[in-house]
């Protein structure tokens, strides 16, 4: 009972039998069905519109268009909200827009009595634009003379940061010790889509004076404050409901069409209206992960000594801001805590805004890129001195006890060299890169390895808030309600886990109440940030220890004895020394509810204001077979090594760990949202978008080096987006093992794996 | 703003606009139809099953059978569980019963793809029965050798009570005082539907290791319980939800169909399973109002005096026990209440098991029929000594500072005799006493009054405790969640004032959760005993200034202020004394959500036991012309005058007396469920059984007398049930008035009436 054992996912039979409800399985019988109408351009502005043709097919019952929605811009990423407006985040769309920004911007949407008469309509939706050329890269966008995409932001950078460490510049260092070896590259790294398994799908109606709508999304109460900006309407007007979701990954961190699908029932009097996306929609018209283009310096003594590194990151933001900055601020941050050098480290990022699909929050949250170019470097910087890049990190790496120079997050248990020396032996490092050291033919084989650091949350750059309610059946279970949301993660199951071992009550008498429902759920800002088990865990053990202590105080009531003489144990309230049961807790639950004398409903409720974080921190290990003239990575053997502080429950970790490596190879070897020179998106679906599947996949090895964390709620810390990180660098670099060539940018796909060896003269 | 104004419904919008959600409308998509086998005998017992032919209907998935039941006995009374035995309802049916005591007993269950395959082959299964006679009346039962209905109840007894007030028995009052004047008569009433808009209906389905059941019901953690306990399940494994009702009157205070829908979708593999009964098996099927035959005997000194009464009652409970003993027992008590003997009251109550459709809780509970009783013979005594019944009222009525001699229940604020003055007053009911004196002719008029008290709630006699959460949103509003359920009459907006005036938010900002679930929903045992304003309003209250003190502790913080020089004004934070507004509460409640300093989610919850009870009471007043040939009764004017303390919204008060009224009027002129002599129901459908229609129903006219209850939460005491009990027999005295002639069974239907004129040599 309790955390550190591997109870079997709570939902698991639901889910397996089709029994756990969704969106879709939830909508009732009556919806009216919207399709939104999305922009043939990239950049331009909307001029007019013919719905003529449109309005006369049988079952439209309303188009709404950019023309007749508020004129109100509002934000959409899933950030806790600020009341200083200088954190606030970035307004800059509307619910339909006039001003078109991205092939397959929301300009107009039709309400049908069913899907085929509003898909119909929807292409019968005339537009008359004025046509801009498209900015598809951030050089475009920042180029003189290029067209500005959001009047507020002349020149298209919606934001750029810079820091300093040490006492002098990358140059300056260079001057002082002219021996130092140096690298300068260009990494680069694609954009690509979270393809969770549900489209995202919601329906919206009005009752009792609400808007209410359910969505499939991480963040149920962030959208409800979002609806309410879009619509400026008050907040507690609009009631957001969650029901199981098929994945997010991030893109459901986004706040997407559930504003739109409000305000469209609002102007059909209320009724029910349900918006669901298609795959192909999804791909283009959602959120994707940034690509970023990073130049970085790195100079390194003779003896491995990392003396000095530069870092500077373009962020392609796509048309609107979303995340915006938050995401390249992430991996700059990553860049500078994963290694200490001696004397200097700059730091310059920009994002800008372009014409192609928006970016936004996916798992790893900017440090998959980073970490991509970061431990590039380390590699080529390795390589220049001729040295050993394991040892090189070792030498280098952030040490024990590291605190961030600006956000004072410590690194407070401390695995990451444990994690290095449990891949080097698993991968059996040394003997490989000897092994491979001196390959010929058209087929080599390569070891690589790389390594990443993830903080815990957002604190303190954000608000960690989270609650939790528990209330006390008759039987003696109770109902756990949490405001944090199960995305497919296993949140329920550790936090019903967590439960127990604070109550004292066993996992079966624990419900989990998984749907998240904004009137009636504790209030949390929902599942990003890999948060989850540390922020809302610790509301969670809070809350758990108040409930405990009322049941408590009633079986000291009831047994006429101290209550700090009492413990729970197995459903029971046990004599805290002798641990013999006094009363079971159905007994005392049946009595607090039915008691002539003194009956109370023993509930819990509280929040709890996380003002605490940590890094955790892994490393992925990849021997890989390269087949040269057909561009071919076959990964023999990949395994993550993670610190991520004690497991609640170590079969859903390790599980955790093969989604996020499975999304790493996809982002190493195969993916990337394509766009052609009009912006339009080539391959937005998933056929010509090649997520890998299981034929595709290896064998996916995990191990875990536990040490509890004193900050987490039970020694534990972020696990959730960490698996993602590290495991693109691990096989670049391992492809540089075995063939000496280079690759410095995402994906790692024949055709440019074809090239490069040409151009190497190796085939 | 708050308690005393009229304030508009909160549903009223939803409701007349058809949007809100009834347990149809929000059935999912894919149920499967339950229909239940009845038994076509009134008592025996199922030998077999042949369901050969009913199985081969297309569509059927299967059929349950009263040998595939648990076997469990269990209560369905909504009463509060007691922990202990002997104070727990009686357990005495199955989920479907071998042993028939009923016309309809439900005896087995189709379960099918749809509701043709489910009523076909319901109409198809066969079975053989071991047939009983029938006892339709307490007399049959209770008489010699009548079979046993249970076998725990020998003689058919359900319960037998007595009690004994003043120092003799009524003969010895006789004995000492031979020149009394005596009345001994038997006056009886009849078995009456709730005849609520939306048939009972429910739908089950197993999710999350729950069985989770949406049920139009008063109770439902009431039907919670007992669901757990017909399927032997603990009960934290069940959910019930209840969304808005078609009204319930008593019939819903039951658990009805829930159990056996539950059990159901078990034998499904957990698929949902809807029940909906139909029109006729609600009233032959559910409850009704208890017939009960009374024995009644009074005696009066000449000058008016009160010396001595005799109470005999048999409660025919039909073929279960449901509410039981509890009906009568309070029939006894109304009895013993409503007036002061000088030497002698004497009780006996019995409750007898008999064939006929299931007594259980309506409107009044028991007082309706005891208030016939007890007023018709105060009438007759009047009569007998030749005084005006209002003036013998008034001078034996239950005084001011009246307490129960054994509930010790004090009538705190007593409006009962201002009632009376109020109604002599709008009927002129002196001058039409006389006017009416000495008419002739086949139609004749008449003026009767009938009086009655009803305490509130069901202390101490049971447990009443009841439980309230409130949640502050960003924008200054709040959700209201009650486990007090809104059943039609009003709770949800009353609820809302009282939030208002505690809280100092106003309506417009109070969102009620209406909606009870019982996985969410803090606990209440539900809607019955006009408790809710009284007892669910303590909890309410005691909430709300709660969260009040939460508010204004965080406007301290914020306000660097003491919270106790705060106060809340409409939605502001101002000063306690000059009431400037500080803040607004949308600024802090923002601020409380999202403060990097102190972020808190403001919510309260609590439990309230109700240790208190008081007297609400009123008086009929009915002024009637009677066609004697026609026997018909015509109600000219009528007024309802209600001691109910302090009124929480007038207007919605006087659509609860409107309403009680008209219940009142079908309970003296027409309506009675008629059995044959087989205990087949022979009108149960709402042609032939004879509720009255908007055209059968005069002007209702309303007064209160407003006197603030100290018990009360916000002055007020039970209004609910009241209105419904002295209609009938305010009729029955004016009808006595106009023709002398003393009708002493209900209904006072043309049938009745014009054997009675005949019998008197009227007509």
């Amino acid at each position: 009972m309790g955390v550190g054992k591997e109870l079997k996912r709570v939902d698991a039979y639901e889910k397996v039998t089709g029994g756990a409800k969704y969106v879709a399985d939830l909508a009732p019988k009556d919806l009216l069905v919207a399709k939104v109408v999305h922009s043939t351009i990239a950049n331009g502005v909307v001029k007019s519109f013919d719905l003529e043709e449109a309005l006369k097919v049988p079952g439209v019952v309303k188009i709404v268009t950019c023309f007749d929605v508020p004129d109100i811009q509002f934000p959409t990423p899933g950030h806790p909200w600020s009341v200083e407006a200088a954190h606030q985040d970035v307004s800059d769309r509307k619910l339909l827009n006039t001003r078109v920004r991205v092939y397959g911007d929301d300009i107009a949407a039709v309400i049908a009595e069913n899907e085929i008469a509003a898909n119909r309509a929807a292409r019968l939706v005339k537009v008359e634009y004025e046509v801009y050329e498209p900015l598809l890269t951030t050089d475009e966008a920042m180029a003189e003379g290029a067209t500005t995409l959001h009047e507020e932001k002349p020149g298209n950078v919606l934001a750029h940061s810079s820091f300093q460490l040490g006492d002098m510049t990358f140059d300056q260092a260079l001057k002082e010790e002219p021996s130092l070896h140096v690298i300068e590259r260009t990494y680069e790294t694609q954009p690509v889509q979270h393809c969770h398994l549900e489209v995202p799908v919601s329906y919206a109606y009005m009752a009792n004076g609400k808007i209410i709508v359910t969505s499939s999304t991480q963040i149920p109460h962030i959208v409800r404050r979002v609806i309410g900006q879009a619509l400026g309407v008050p907040w507690g007007q609009i009631r957001v409901i969650k029901p199981y979701i098929g994945g997010g990954f991030g893109n459901k961190q986004d706040v997407l069409y559930e504003p739109l699908n409000a305000f469209l029932c609002t102007q059909v009097g209320g009724r029910g209206v349900r918006l669901e996306l298609t795959r192909e929609e999804t791909l283009a018209c959602t959120r994707v992960r940034h690509a970023i283009k990073f130049h970085v310096k790195g100079a390194v003594r003779e003896d491995g000594t990392l003396v000095a590194r530069k870092f500077e990151a373009y962020s392609n933001q796509g048309g609107y801001a979303s995340h915006g900055h938050a995401i390249v601020a992430n991996a700059a941050n990553a860049f500078k805590q994963l290694y200490h050098e001696e004397k200097a480290l700059e730091s310059d990022s920009y994002t800008v805004y372009t014409n192609i699909t928006v970016g936004g929050a996916m798992r790893g949250y900017g440090i998959p890129q980073s970490d991509f170019a970061t431990e590039c470097l380390t590699d080529d910087l390795a390589n220049a001195i001729g040295m050993d890049p394991l040892e090189f990190r070792f030498k280098n790496c952030m040490p024990e006890g590291y605190v961030d120079p600006h956000t004072k997050v410590k690194f407070n248990s401390y695995g990451l060299k444990k994690c290095m020396e449990k891949g080097r032996d698993y991968i059996h490092w040394d003997e490989k890169r000897k092994a491979y050291g001196n390959q010929t033919g058209p087929v080599r084989r390569g070891v690589g390895m790389a390594i990443f650091c993830y903080k815990t949350g957002v604190y303190p750059i954000s608000l960690e808030t989270a609650s939790c309610r528990m209330i006390l059946n008759q039987d003696g279970s109770i109902q756990l309600q949490m405001g944090a949301t199960e995305i497919g993660q296993g949140a329920d199951t550790v936090f019903t886990q967590m439960a127990a071992e604070v109550t004292g009550i066993t996992e079966d008498r624990i419900y989990i109440v998984s749907t998240q429902d904004t009137d009636i759920s504790p209030f949390d800002t929902g599942a990003y940030a890999s948060r989850q088990t540390y922020v809302s865990g610790k509301a969670l053990k809070q809350t758990a220890q108040l409930l405990k202590e009322r049941i408590l105080d009633y079986g000291s009531y009831l047994l006429k004895m101290p209550s700090d003489a009492l413990d729970i144990q197995d459903n029971n309230v046990v004599d805290k020394e002798s641990r013999e049961c006094l009363v079971t807790l159905e007994a005392l639950a049946t009595e607090a509810f039915y008691s002539l004398d003194r009956s109370v409903h023993i509930t819990a409720e509280s929040t709890y204001h996380c003002k605490e974080n940590t890094f955790s921190s892994g490393a992925c290990f990849a021997e890989v077979e390269v087949d040269m003239p057909l561009g071919k990575i076959k990964v023999l053997n990949i395994i993550n090594v993670h610190d991520s502080g004690t497991l609640i429950n170590p079969k859903l970790a390790e599980a955790q760990v093969h989604g996020g490596m499975s999304m790493g190879l996809g982002y190493a070897l195969s993916e990337q949202l394509l766009f052609d020179r009009s912006g339009r998106p080539l391959n937005d679906n998933l056929l010509d978008y090649k997520l890998p599947t299981a034929m595709d996949t290896p064998d996916l090895h995990v191990d875990f080096v536990q040490l509890d964390d004193p900050t987490g709620p039970f020694g534990n810390k972020a696990l959730g987006e960490p698996p993602a990180i590290p495991v693109a660098p691990a096989i670049r670099n391992a492809l540089l093992h075995a063939t000496g060539v280079a690759v410095d940018s995402l994906p790692l796909d024949p055709q440019k794996l074809v090239s490069h060896f040409k151009e190497a003269g190796l085939i």
